[in-house]
């Protein structure tokens, strides 16, 4: 059955991608299946993870940098991703609605993803979603998520590109608390540049981007601050932008499309695309390695076993490391 | 040498616990010997994780607080974390000069840990190092970070109790980017509550507490919003307070000392404590369980043949799931 969705899916079919999507949201071991067989398909999209906190216009935004890419005839997915928080009740995202005005266009794709339980479910939900979509021949991903933790940063760790969306008149102490999401950015996008203070927010992002000697400048993935590079490593470097658009009036909304089609020309053109393509299948195996010991671990080892050992860890009669010593000599019994 | 040290610790001897604590920042192996030759001891202390922006006077508002500690007898160690980001330059918790008002006290011990590499592993040390001040004696162990991103969650997820800490006057926007640190509070404290605006955020917290039907509660480690409960499961239930403090008046800190204490005692009272105990085992073993399944992994499978089907994944010549079966053959020859 999940084969004929896969080859409906590569004819075309919306239905048939639709319904695989919801059985890698609900079904791990699906979802499992469904990447195995079309794996080798993937690679060729661009991924890219925008993020904005509730009010930087994010999802206006992300709607016209969906009709932009349309211009230049790439076909695009977009993945929401609502994390809704206990604070938030799940509306943070509500304006998807906007979204409509892309409903009748046969070369985007629109997916909505809702937290349920753990938060690093949803990234590894919205990877396995992206690799589908990738397979589906979407050019472009694009994954939105609101700016608003680590649950976060992970999801925008699958992309190529990490777009960070603000708002002018931000008070300086958001600044710092946002450094996190700063770090990740590849592009800075000042939404609302219309709106008073947007200059000053605008020179603010710079500033924080120039606090080191050489700016604010990725390499090889990481922020450089303190060292020197020769002239050969500085041109693999990409000077991370900060630009102004208005979504609404449709302003800026070109250039962010450009540059986020020039990152990965950057990317390509330094190797750093392959880099990050090895760098995240690393992680990924790590990550799937871990959970098969885990399982081959709890196969082996008595789950009442288990529990008696973290039980008197607890109550400190036994050190953790030789309890789980004696958990581990198990496995070769 | 470590249990010439460890033994000097348990006289008292403030050098040899700053030789240990150091010991374990630095390195992992001998980390794991004092842990394990210490365990046993530990488990009587009180962990309280504080997290505030920087601005909240969160590092004042720390040394007031471990006076008033000291007021009742209880012996006081204090951890400052500064996660130094690429954007702070370390400079976020300079204040801690202040701090040495208490440094004549010997029932108070005070360190510093400064961020080196990952985040990840700056919580695993604060972890650590709290079970080493545990077993030397201190009553309360209040672990101070700043709040900006995941690995402050990490971090005050170590602790019984989480405190955070919110200046008045921050803007609407900055409350649901904080969201993810509010869902971690068991108390909250508005400090500079003599600053204009404070009762506006006092009110402001408070409602987003009472988002839900029963308001902002914490019932078994989770945020209860939706479920109703029965009389026998209310009366188990944090209800979290907002506190008005002024650190540099020293106005509200008794009231947030006795509540710190109030809640051990209601953890206590509904075997809530136990019960965090034996969930912070779990997720220790599970997580020394992990490492050392890939310890054994990298000791039975060439890093060559490793670095191999990471290209081939990289490159999709073959899935991650295919390429990760046949590395786990490997074990079992």
């Amino acid at each position: 059955m999940i084969e004929t969705l896969l080859s409906q899916m590569q004819q075309g079919n919306r239905r048939a991608l639709s319904r695989l999507l919801t059985q890698i949201e609900n079904n791990p071991q699906t979802a499992e299946q469904i990447l195995q067989s079309i794996y080798t398909q993937t690679g060729n999209a661009h991924i890219v993870g925008i993020t904005g906190s509730p009010g930087s216009g994010k999802s206006t935004l992300v709607t016209e940098l969906a009709k932009a890419f349309r211009q230049c005839n790439l076909k695009v997915a977009i993945i929401a991703v609502d994390p809704s928080s206990p604070f938030s009740g799940g509306a943070l995202l509500g304006d998807r609605v906007r979204m409509n005005e892309l409903a009748g266009d046969k070369g985007v794709f629109i997916r909505s993803l809702a937290s349920r339980g753990s938060l690093g479910g949803l990234a590894k939900a919205a990877h396995q979603m992206a690799k589908l979509l990738d397979a589906a021949g979407y050019d472009l991903i694009l994954i939105e998520t609101v700016g608003a933790g680590q649950s976060e940063v992970d999801i925008v760790h699958t992309a190529h590109t990490t777009v960070v969306i603000e708002a002018p008149g931000m008070g300086d102490g958001v600044q710092s608390i946002k450094a996190g999401i700063l770090e990740i950015a590849d592009i800075l996008v000042v939404n609302k540049a219309d709106m008073p203070g947007s200059s000053k927010t605008i020179n603010q992002l710079k500033g924080m981007l120039h606090l080191g000697p050489i700016g604010g400048t990725r390499h090889h993935g990481r922020i450089v601050k303190e060292v020197k590079l020769t002239q050969e490593e500085s041109s693999t470097i990409w000077q991370i932008p900060v630009l102004p658009t208005s979504a609404t009036e449709g302003e800026g909304i070109d250039q962010l499309a450009d540059t986020v089609l020039a990152h990965r020309t950057h990317l390509e053109a330094n190797d750093q695309w392959a880099e990050r393509e090895k760098e995240r299948s690393e992680q990924e195996m790590n990550q799937l390695i871990q959970e098969r010991l885990m399982a081959y671990l709890q196969e082996k080892v008595p789950q009442s076993l288990l529990q008696e050992k973290i039980t008197a860890v607890a109550n400190r009669e036994v050190d953790l490391f030789t309890a789980v010593d004696e958990l581990l000599q198990k496995l070769e019994e």
